[in-house]
């Protein structure tokens, strides 16, 4: 498995858990978690494929739906044991933005070599699901919040489309985007950068 | 006419005419019922063949768009003779959640072969036309009201996915997944199951 | 160039600025202005194109995305200057609709051939980028708005696609497009036609 692949599960398996734990905001039944995980889960890696022109990723392989679904069910058990579940909505979105995000430039970058075009897919893939999620549950989308957001996975896609096309190593090259952005994002939750 | 082709018509009008009632609480003007009647029909279903990587069923045959238009003109004439628009909104979306779920179901195993993909398809398909709606027109989402809503077109799409595969004749298979789902919905809606 | 290339890239630009203006309203930092104003410039023609089954125009040309990105850098720099932003919001909306929306008809036209698809192509184009700011903003959409809005992109597409059909040249066809839908928006603006 490379590294790539490993961003892409982290991605959707935590984008899939803000999803539900949304859901258990909003005091939905199993199937809402189901529904609202599933969708935030594959968003926006659905838009980014589509608008590449390739094949959606999960029509592909059914086992994304799978991952999304098992997570779902993880925290629809759980969920209830939590004292914050938008605190801990928010650390795996900001988690799920930096893997996606470096994820979704990865993709963009493969699949039409313009690195204009993969910052903008890297954008897109961090922060679709996201924007579902929020507007789907009727909540105040997270991009509209004081605190820096898009910044984070912008950084994080430029990162990695420099090292990148510097020569560096995938592995190296993914892990340092990842690791940009999920600073920026997390110095933005611990200490309200804005 | 084969029976999935009724299940498709008669789940684009009825979702076209919820997106003109609508627009009748909304006092909007003709336009404003042709442009939500026609989001409202088409919307699922354009989703459902993007993802796919078909082409999109409207743009082959603009006789959808016209269906749309002439059910908007309809409703338009006729909604304000109505006593509860919003309670006959609830009940036409209804079926067309029953009839445009398993269209889905059934045209996304059509295309892929895939169980599991068919299921997401009849949720997707059947559901976001009225997620739009309830978008545009700035109104809660109906997946977000207490009674059941998306169970039942999950459970319209696995019966219709399951008794398909078993090898039941086409207008027995989308009939039962039909009557299961509206069944559900209908009965969130008289008992409010939830 | 020739003038559908300029109604083109009048949209674009247009629906850009409107994006940032937004964001500036929202008092967003300056990537949240990059996000909105791109978001809004190239959403219409990204659904259209997808839609269309045509490859998606920006991923072909990313210039598409640096007039948004510089677009959106001017508005940052000059937003506070202005007494009322979301006044002229409005009338820049107005002009990009009547744009862009002449531009979905013709790109619709040219494509499928159908009068009735380009029509559509038009009215969508025209206004999804506004629907997608107004909700990622979490403003009321313009759309819903009680003066007349939709009923100015249709008439300018259906103006198009008759004296196109008619046998008129493309720049007096486009223009009188644009002309009648950016009259009878203008006309809703400044006296409340609704």
């Amino acid at each position: 498995m490379n590294s790539a692949i490993l961003l892409d599960l982290l991605g959707i398996a935590l984008f899939a858990a803000t999803g539900a734990l949304s859901a258990s905001r909003k005091e939905l039944d199993i199937i809402g978690f189901l529904f609202l995980a599933t969708v935030t889960g594959i968003g926006g890696g659905t838009a980014r494929d589509l608008i590449l022109g390739v094949p959606v990723f999960w029509v592909e392989q059914p086992l994304y739906i799978l991952i999304c679904a098992v997570t779902a069910a993880g925290v629809f058990f759980t969920a209830h044991l939590l004292e914050s579940r938008y605190r801990l909505l928010l650390w795996l979105d900001a988690v799920a933005l930096a893997a996606y995000g470096v994820f979704g430039a990865y993709k963009g970058l493969l699949v039409t070599g313009s690195p204009i075009i993969a910052v903008v897919m890297g954008m897109l893939t961090g922060t679709l699901g996201g924007i579902l999620r929020d507007v789907l549950a009727g909540e105040p989308s997270v991009l509209m919040r004081k605190e820096i957001y898009i910044t984070a996975v912008l950084a994080g896609g430029l990162i990695y489309v420099a090292t990148s096309l510097a020569g560096l190593a995938l592995p190296l090259a993914a892990g340092a985007g990842f690791a940009v952005a999920l600073f920026i994002r997390s110095g933005a939750l611990a200490f309200g950068w804005s």
